[in-house]
């Protein structure tokens, strides 16, 4: 069990919208956590299109999604946001009036006076590949994600995929595993050429095998794998042993545990009010393209907005005694100071 | 009788905020025309803090209110809106369903299927100074600005205020003046210290006469000035024989002609429905920091939000027929096209 991280504002997501609700919250004095299952801050923006321009942030003509994450690093430095990445939030239990705990997949808690949801379409998840019966051993044989090599010593593991993950994974688990299997679609891999070759040497030398097909069905019992059943290019089928398999294709975007957490859901989106966004839960709020309401655009523009009307809500959360008063960053010396340009 | 100006959109205001929306309707493919009655476009921004920063634009750690101000600018060229600076609305006539007619003070007609109020705070109007029953001579005698020199040959002018405008207008004035009396309140004035000297030696000179004292009423008939009671600094009274006077004592906002277009207002400010900023006239919106609704904070960033939503609606209006698909810029080749980017 590890310690509680005490914070007034847990943001899920470090994507544009987040990283500038942070700026928000901080001219208000309230003190955010992100939590992002991606490796890196910026969102879609960093993860899908760092290069590609953006044209409509306004009073920007043009910048990539990596220039708009580093400007709003830089903008938010200031109030010194902590961030836990390659984390997902799985669980938000209500505590008080508001607060709330959240726990993450690597076993963090958090207790917080206001949620902010800010996961644009959902979490970056695996994509499943479509094979009959596969949910009845994720987590036990089937595993999206390497998190601990060692869990793979002496195992007889299935890879399947053809890109960098499957690649890179077939040549880190090579020593440790008892036997790799590769199983990809076509004699083609979208990876790098190195990792190929190396992976073309390990085959021609017998020390593991380059299978060509797809996997059709899984063998096994209590969430024990035993085999799998592959249909080969040449419409052959036949069986391989394995008791572990590692499955790399690619990443979807799926609105994953924020379905668990008790609030309103429409098609998949969070449905918010529109004077501060706030869900059907009150302390919880939902900025960026995750939430809906009549008029809805999934602009970033629009997710600053919400961000901004969101942290005068949160404010009554967090500090219920003081009044606020609305200042200007232009104007006040008590903002420029918390930006330290003053 | 002007030739009647044709447009999609007409925008009230060349703030940040209306400059934004010509980016958004732009993308759209519709046209826009601004009347600002300043003869600079940026709003406040360029007005009353061209050179102070604000912090709080998202994805700008800093910049400068004219900074922000060609920065839009610079984002809207390739929609090539049309500026009609100097200029105030003063009439805005429902013709359709949804069309208007607007009228400006410099005799301008607009026909268009929408209106956006995008006017801040109100007018910039010149500060009405306190002397009773002044309001007889305004437009007569009484000049706030000074749109023709010739207007003021060989008249007896009285000029008041110790700014800039006093002064360049004493300046200016003199040569075609019969006589100028420059009145301030104290001998100090805040204009450009070359100004006041050229003043200085004009009076020194006996080129003209600079008094010290307010003006606490005024003489005439008819609209038409014949004199000004000045109470001097020592409290003695005088009598100072003009047929012309004007005042400069800075600029105010004013909501102005607004108020006269059949739009609801509360508290001087336009109540709009969130889903795109709409007035209680369909067809015009009003965006930025003129508008209210529950949770509005006058922030910038707000105002690009609203400028964003309101342009879906406004395509409804402008295009009644057209099915409008949302678009990225980030992935759409025909918005970057519009935008010369590809």
């Amino acid at each position: 069990m590890s310690d509680v991280i005490k914070t007034d504002v847990l943001i899920i997501g470090a994507g544009p919208c987040g990283l500038f609700a942070a700026f928000e919250l901080g001219l208000l004095d309230m003190k955010t956590h992100f939590v992002d299952i991606l490796d890196k801050v910026g969102g879609q923006c960093a993860e899908l299109y760092p290069e590609k321009p953006i044209y409509d942030i306004p009073g920007i003509p043009h910048v990539s999604g990596q220039g708009l994450t580093d400007a709003l690093m830089e903008q938010i430095k200031p109030f010194h946001p902590t961030f836990h990445l390659g984390e997902m939030v799985e669980t938000v239990e209500k505590i008080g009036d508001p607060a709330f705990r959240c726990t993450t997949d690597a076993g963090k808690v958090f207790e917080c006076k206001v949620v902010v949801i800010a996961a644009g379409g959902g979490s970056f998840q695996p994509k499943r590949p479509p094979v009959p019966g596969i949910e009845a051993y994720e987590g036990t044989s089937v595993h999206y994600a390497v998190r601990k090599m060692e869990t793979f010593r002496d195992k007889n593991v299935l890879i399947v995929g053809g890109g960098d993950s499957a690649l890179d994974w077939t040549l880190n688990l090579h020593p440790l595993a008892k036997r790799i299997t590769l199983l990809h679609r076509r004699d083609e891999f979208r990876a790098a050429p190195h990792s190929v070759e190396q992976m073309r040497a390990l085959v021609a030398g017998g020390k593991m095998d380059l299978r060509l097909g797809q996997v059709t069905a899984l063998s096994g019992a209590d969430g024990k794998l035993t085999g799998a059943t592959i249909k080969g290019n040449d419409n052959s089928v036949s069986e391989i042993a394995c008791d572990t398999m590692l499955p790399f294709f690619g990443l979807t975007m799926k609105l994953g545990p924020v379905a668990n957490w008790g609030i309103a859901l429409e098609n998949n989106l969070v449905p918010v009010e529109t004077s501060a966004f706030e869900t059907n839960v009150s302390g919880i709020f939902a900025i960026g393209d995750i939430n809906t309401y009549p008029g809805k655009l999934k602009l970033i523009l629009c997710g600053f907005h919400e961000g901004a009307l969101m942290s005068q809500k949160a404010h009554r959360y967090v500090y219920p005694e003081k009044r606020l008063v609305f200042q200007y960053t232009t104007s006040s010396s008590s903002l420029q100071k918390k930006l330290g340009v003053n």
